[in-house]
């Protein structure tokens, strides 16, 4: 008896059956009592299918262009979605990006949500309809039609439920929640229960890549209660919120990101500042440095090390080539052989043990640790990639029984 | 040296290479220092490909849901026709319909533009862009989308044309012009140089199929100068305007409608006020009648017979059936075997014997009349359907040399 918001992934609606699927679980919500707004992707394939048409005509489209087309993808997912629950006998209407109120910055295929005016999304529920909103898109001040990225759906599905102090937003995917590491790769990974919003943040972060990071972020601003859960297995997920029952396991998941290259400046002159000009042109380019290593070096010099993701690391020794005398440095290299393995856990703050007993758990494999980070709920180590998935079962075996 | 909207159908776009071709013909136009507004239908199959989405979901979709899938047709052409201009070096921006300012009625699937917003077209061409719209669409004054029905694309040109006071309006077919006759089926038939929104009206609404009626009708209200022309061969079409060359032909050409019903209603009661009855219930059903013809009976009685769209057939019959005590008659028949054949020109008007070379040419052939309508600028026979190619034939070898 309350206002709930499920949002679908692209998988969920990819054929009429998976749409019938998704109809009856927002079809019960709603015969329940509660109030729905559903939020959806676009279908299976059609984005990438979109992408190809695209790609036919040129290979640089405007990014506003290509927010156009994409934004197609859903709309169809919303009409069929609202087709089917009519069908079913569950009134519901479908609203575009821009009809349910998403106002968002100019930046195309990256914007980000500005405003929410939920005012038709509310006159929708109190005729007691089902509102299916199309996820992942919006406008900006000029009514041009933007998109949110990768996973913006659960962007808009969180941005609707804080706005309308949703009673719950459950984000459906084809897993039965978050797990303590990869199911498919650690056979004896458990489903968590709960997890709090710092914790999921750096599982997601971490290539856990279960929800999209800016939506737990949001969710956390605004403490909106998320469910991770199966759309075709109707059993309880995994809540995600603030506090969690602190008589909960230490460790809540073990990750691993293979998709990190660490790039290294050799013989960097060790004095004052020079991190700083590193650092400021990684972040004029809008990429992100993870986990940072810097040796002890030799007459006056200092090697750099440091993570970033794949796909940034041809710009960044780019960058980092063309400004070289402005740091000093000899030489400049790119390693894409590495992978990141991590642990999290909020409860690892007071258990300083824990960190030994994930380098046990290495040293007893063999596995070698090139790079280590730790934050207050982690702790991350850049291993060779060959070794990545044995790394994440041993740490898992000593680590979560 | 002006403002020019051109208009291309599915078929002009429906591919890559066919997008390109448009594309070239838009910036050449626009780099002849003309302003242009280019409207575009969805490519190729794709509506049909939606329907037929929309099927596998129900077979009684809502209106206001199929309007808003299928608006998404359009959406994907013009973005990729947006990014084509691009790509050839040709400054354009995609607008939707609602983006466009198209404001229409809530009548979905069939919706009629009540006003048109040019704001936003206009910023676009002050920046010397070119601007793709959107056909077919737009939005309701709730803000929810509406299409235009059949041949909406055309009307969507038509309108901006109209309220930008554009100095010419080109629609682009797969077709070089307007014909005396289906040049599929009678070898001799001309291309015109020039017809009347008049003579347009009739050959539309005959089953000629270049122009949509309502995008005719438009245009002659707001004195719009129409060119229907050849997006695969660059040569003049056919200029559709209000005075047209008095010198010209007196038969613009000659058209088949096999797409007809005759419906019968024996020994109707010869009183005052029964044809009022019938054709009353036709029109509270939104069933256009064409040609009607009433015998004269026997004892009292009379037959009344007229012509529906084959369409429209059933639901008339169904209509009268359910209505017969209100006006009589004993029996009500449909034919189905039946089509109209006219011949359309302005310049009949005074020259009677324009509807006799036609019979001539009919009785020459051995074909049999069964019905004749006509019209200042009309006349149109109902004939056998298997005889119609032959009659269309026969009088345009008569009357077009």
């Amino acid at each position: 008896m309350g206002l709930i918001v499920q949002k679908f992934g692209g998988t969920s609606v990819r054929d009429r059956d998976r749409i019938f699927n998704v109809a009856r679980i927002v079809a019960d919500t709603h015969r329940a009592g509660n109030d729905v707004v559903v939020v959806v992707s676009a279908q299976g394939d059609t984005t990438d299918d979109l992408i190809a048409k695209a790609a036919e005509i040129t290979h640089d489209p405007s990014a506003r262009e290509m927010d156009m087309l994409l934004a197609t993808g859903e709309q169809i997912s919303i009409s069929l979605l609202a087709m089917a629950l009519n069908a079913i006998g569950c009134n519901a209407v479908s609203l575009t990006g821009w009809q349910a109120g998403f106002h968002t910055d100019r930046a195309y295929t990256k914007a980000r949500i500005s405003r929410m005016d939920t005012e038709r999304i509310s006159s929708e529920l109190e005729r007691n309809r089902v509102v299916v909103v199309a996820g992942f898109q919006g406008i900006d001040k000029l009514d041009d039609i933007t998109t949110l990225g990768r996973g913006g759906s659960d962007t808009s599905a969180v941005a609707i439920a804080a706005s309308l102090h949703a009673d719950r937003c459950q984000i459906y995917t084809d897993v039965e929640g978050v797990y303590t590491a990869d199911p498919r790769k650690v056979p004896r990974a458990k489903k968590l229960e709960e997890i709090t919003f710092d914790e999921m943040l750096e599982l997601a972060s971490l290539g856990a890549q279960v929800l999209n990071n800016r939506s737990v972020e949001l969710a956390k601003k605004f403490n909106v209660p998320l469910e991770v859960l199966s759309s075709l297995n109707p059993i309880p997920g995994t809540i995600v919120k603030e506090a969690t029952n602190v008589e909960g396991m230490l460790i809540k998941g073990v990750a691993k990101d293979a998709d990190i290259s660490v790039i290294s400046i050799m013989n960097v002159p060790d004095v004052p500042g020079m991190s700083f000009k590193v650092f400021g042109l990684m972040a004029q380019k809008s990429i992100n440095v993870d986990v940072i290593l810097q040796s002890t070096g030799r007459d006056g010099n200092k090697d750099l090390s440091f993570t970033v993701a794949t796909g940034d690391a041809e710009m960044a020794v780019k960058v980092l080539e063309e400004n070289k005398s402005r740091f000093g440095g000899t030489e400049i290299t790119r390693d894409d052989s590495c992978a990141k393995v991590s642990i999290v856990g909020a409860g690892m703050q007071s258990h300083s043990g824990v960190a030994s007993s994930m380098f046990e758990a290495l040293a007893n494999n063999d596995i070698n640790i090139k790079m280590i980070s730790t934050s207050e709920i982690k702790v991350s180590v850049i291993l060779a990639k060959k070794d990545a998935d044995r790394a994440v079962s041993a740490i898992h075996d000593m680590l979560i029984h």
